[in-house]
């Protein structure tokens, strides 16, 4: 893949204020919701926190098949990532991910046994401009 | 469900430009694409139009299960429905869905063979706004 290429797809995942997780449910519909605070660990992994209570994470225990995609509405670009997710509680984790403000949903703090962290790991890559689509192996990346 | 609920919902969908389609692919894994110029026959059923050589018709043909996804990130208001896409090739789907400019794309007019519909038909739902969250049968729209 070309540098300049690569280098755009990394400014649309910095960029993104929003991204939209997807998992498939025990009736093998896709369930797909936007979430925030995401960090980035280069272009193939990528974290979120999320409630170990939550739907989602039951999902991706049982199945974790998943995609994240980033998209840029006003430039009609867009970032599809396939691969897996795992579900990470571990204190290392639970800190690189916490934020100031984090006690409102998670009273105890870091340790905190309903917060959580998702950790994605990409396999392929499918991304857009306009009318231009590539799909790639994430080793391209 | 009240009323004033499902207005909220209903809005959210007539409001958005962009709605966010999942599939299941071959593999398993979900995929998830923006997509624009939505149709909504109520709020259970939702149309689109696309090409029929894409690799979203191809998975949808194999696998009808289908979420979509409406949201106002800005106001924290997500909707997601769940329920399967079917493929609409017939010419009164394909009129009603047409708009100036898709020549464009598709240069046989609204015969071209490319051009497709989507329709999509939900069975459940869930909505939130911010920290609420609800889960209901389509039946309640």
């Amino acid at each position: 893949m070309k540098e300049s290429l690569k280098s755009e797809i990394k400014k649309l995942t910095d960029e993104a204020q929003i991204v939209y997780v997807s998992s498939v449910n025990q009736q093998g519909f896709p369930n797909t919701k936007a979430m925030l605070y995401i960090i980035h660990g280069g272009l193939k992994t990528h974290y979120l926190s999320t409630n170990y209570s939550s739907k989602r994470v039951a999902q991706f225990l049982e199945n974790p098949k998943a995609c994240l995609y980033f998209c840029n509405e006003a430039a009609f670009k867009g970032l599809m990532l396939t691969g897996t997710m795992e579900i990470c509680t571990d204190r290392s984790h639970k800190e690189m991910l916490w934020k100031e403000g984090f006690e409102m949903y998670y009273p105890n703090g870091i340790d905190d046994e309903d917060y959580c962290v998702f950790k994605f790991t990409a396999t392929e890559g499918n991304y857009y401009h306009g009318l231009s689509n590539i799909t790639f192996p994430v080793e391209e990346l």
